[in-house]
């Protein structure tokens, strides 16, 4: 009997590389237990100035109470004006900026934030469900960020600006980074 | 009527004084919303080698679904072999080490241990309830980390070597730096 031809391999082979790059790219399987950082896949999911990391992450890693994040901002760039139900702490690995929050958040609308330096080997928490939003308000320097949330993944509430109505902040969910590995049908429901 | 003396003036100074310091000890009172990871309280809590810091905690900080900790070990030292039945993710700021890691924790005992190198910028995170110990194996340079760990405050289970049986671990809680700002009369049951 002839062995299959070399078409055929090579076939299969691409069939079974591409299987193994699809398993690892959201579970755990294929990846060693000690991750370098640097080799992580990284991304800026459409945000301008953004390079996203999930350094532990639930879809990714298989967590279910806690995800870190590694994140740096170019000059100018920042987070979304946004809430969430999780608890959120950032620990300011480079450069500064600026965290904006909300002091009425619980109000209708968030209304005009207060401001606080953040700066490097700074650490903040996030009040739950208070909308905020950390910007590289430096012009010289990437802002990094090393961002630890509870119960993951993340169901975001985006405004558009600070007065916009919590009943018109749009959810975003599965969030960036999440919409490769979670496929939902209907958003589960988390309101304020 | 006669002014108060200086020396009543400086007495209840005192006690006000001593009054806000233990509020902001085991609180978030009169902490700034910003706070620089530097100027917070590191201490070895009675472990040679160790820097621990709670970046962001339970008690200290009010958070109730994460912590973060920043701990430095000297050459030589590290953690006991433990286990929790929290998730744990660490980050490796600086320096070098090794995780042992127990791949049978859930028979009668830990056993033998697996041993992973650990490094500058690298992370890895604890199969829940696994028996395990990171040390810095590294005699030239300190190993600094920053933890996270889901659900605090945590509870942990001790072993004095790898083969004690499961039964015989011995249940720490409040943890080291938890002794101060949590009193417990009974331990909560954990078990594997």
């Amino acid at each position: 009997m002839a062995g299959p031809s070399s078409l055929t391999i090579f076939f299969f082979s691409l069939l079974f590389f591409s299987a193994v790059s699809e398993a690892s790219k959201c579970s755990l399987k294929g990846l060693p237990l000690v991750r370098n950082i640097s080799e992580l896949p990284q991304n800026n999911y459409g945000r301008a100035g953004l390079a996203h990391t999930t350094v532990a992450g639930s879809l990714l890693h298989g967590l279910k109470e806690a995800e870190v994040w590694l994140q740096t901002f170019a000059p100018g760039s920042g987070t979304p004006i946004h809430r969430h139900s999780c608890e959120e702490v950032f620990v300011v690995l480079k450069g500064s900026g600026t965290l904006y929050l909300a002091p009425s958040s619980h109000e209708k609308f968030p209304g005009k934030p207060q401001e606080f330096s953040i700066f490097a080997n700074s650490t903040f928490h996030i009040p739950v469900n208070d909308a905020h939003q950390v910007r590289n308000t430096n012009e010289h320097e990437d802002l990094q960020v090393l961002v630890t949330i509870s119960r993951p993944p993340v169901k975001v509430f985006i405004y558009e600006d600070w007065f916009m109505p919590h009943t018109a902040a749009k959810l975003k969910y599965p969030y960036f980074w999440d919409e490769e590995c979670l496929e939902v049908e209907s958003p589960p429901k988390d309101e304020l």
